[in-house]
């Protein structure tokens, strides 16, 4: 059920207005491990009531959605946050999509194309791990995006965003902070244990390498992508435990604030109980 | 990871073959909800080891998959299946579709169109809640299937899963089966409780009076269309605990019988670990 006074407490403290927290904080929210694993388990239970709200307004012909776009440097826990936050909700109400480098056959089309195909429908929560925005971030810094190209994909970018809150879907997108101290951490768990082999990839050393870069990139992504329809959070991301509650809180505030109903029955309940009476099985 | 005890001890007893078990008994499993629930718990572990091997192969090149294809009644129960058993595993690796009746759209293209689009991609579980099989069934006891197109579409239907099991899906098919009392009372929970009058149709009523009808079709599609590549399972489903646990379990049985392996990586461990050291990061 909708709980009204969640208000925005997490959002607010969250909102990216500048400088960045620092990555092993934990602003607004438990600070110690066992804290944030209990409220996350309470939170899963307010996540799926508000999820299934969200789900019985889409069947019963509501057009909302929330899509929840998660970016960050390598191994800054975007599976992880997918599967310890989403999969706290019913697998039917949720969207999973994942973005790696295009493939030939989409880079023949613009590159909004394969993200629109994705899209969640409605009273779904829809999921991208990275999104659109590695089609800034990736050719910026390897220095294959002109300033004009660049200032023409913020636009359509944001012109994309506001035809999404048009269209019904509440974009909440979150950048998940790390730091390079906790990456080399993250990536060398990766090389020593044979089952976390297939999450490396030796590309993540280059991109680690332009580690300024990319922060810069991002930087300014955030300015000029933040707005009134579809702000960027930072979630300090150092502690798993916190970035897990974070996301969590983000979604129910975001939920919430939509206030999700169970639709109207389309049908006369009593008529109906009458008539289920009345229908017998042979058999 | 992979138990390779797992056996075909449930997929043996719950094969269709011939009649149907009572939709109230408990056969192979737990016939006690307490015991259930907590063996539903283990299988949570077992069932997201193996999906995450099965992930992880996809991600290393292995284009493998599970087709999970629930067909029922009306509140047999296929969206509960779906909270609380796929909702045990990472919703990265999940991809569920439901089909409701055909829109205009969809009925101006070949019944198997839509179905396609939504096959789950390699590394994953896909779960059709509803299918292709309803587009024999309800033609079918509504008289709109000649027994010429009925056979067709069996043999359609049978070079499609065919088809699938060449592309390295393992299709799993299972008939939720309910008792006529049991649908009664759950008609009835759904008009009685507000928040679940979005999953009642007055359209499920017309299908209740057709039972007999109904459960003719069902044995005719078993009979027809159990392969040696897609065989049906029936799943007494009158008690919810039963069902989950059954559920989970072919699905245990059959991905550990995939035995999905964690990729080789595609790069020299020790010379990664090597570069790792050298990419420092000046910020």
């Amino acid at each position: 059920m909708a709980k009204k006074d969640t208000g925005s407490r997490v959002r607010d403290a969250l909102r990216i207005d500048g400088e960045l927290p620092d990555p092993g904080s934990t602003p607004v929210g438990p600070g110690k491990k066992p804290k944030a694993l209990a409220k996350l388990g309470d939170a899963g239970e307010r996540l799926s009531g508000l999820q299934e709200a969200l789900y019985a307004e889409g069947v019963g012909g509501g057009t909302r959605s929330v899509l929840l776009v998660l970016q960050g440097m390598d191994t800054s826990g975007k599976g992880g946050t997918v599967s310890h936050v989403l999969g706290l909700v019913n697998p039917m109400g949720v969207r999973y999509a994942g973005f790696k480098a295009p493939t030939a056959a989409e880079r023949r089309h613009h590159y909004l194309w394969r993200i629109r195909k994705q899209l969640p429908g409605a009273g779904r929560i829809g999921v991208f791990d990275r999104s659109h925005y590695e089609d800034i971030l990736v050719p910026r810094v390897t220095g294959l995006l002109t300033a004009a190209e660049r200032r023409r994909r913020y636009t359509e970018i944001n012109a994309f965003e506001r035809e999404l809150a048009d269209a019904g879907t509440t974009v909440v997108k979150v950048f998940l902070h790390i730091s390079p101290e906790e990456q080399l951490k993250r990536l060398k768990a990766r090389l020593v244990t044979p089952e976390k082999h297939w999450k490396y990839n030796p590309g993540d050393l280059e991109a680690r390498s332009q580690w300024p870069a990319y922060q810069q990139a991002y930087a300014d992504i955030f300015k000029k992508t933040s707005t009134g329809n579809a702000p960027w959070y930072a979630v300090p991301a150092d502690h798993k435990w916190y970035r897990n509650w974070a996301v969590a809180e983000l979604l129910i505030e975001t939920l919430a604030d939509l206030d999700p109903r169970f639709p109207e029955p389309g049908f006369d309940v009593d008529a109906e109980l009458a008539k289920l009476k009345g229908v017998g099985v042979s058999s």
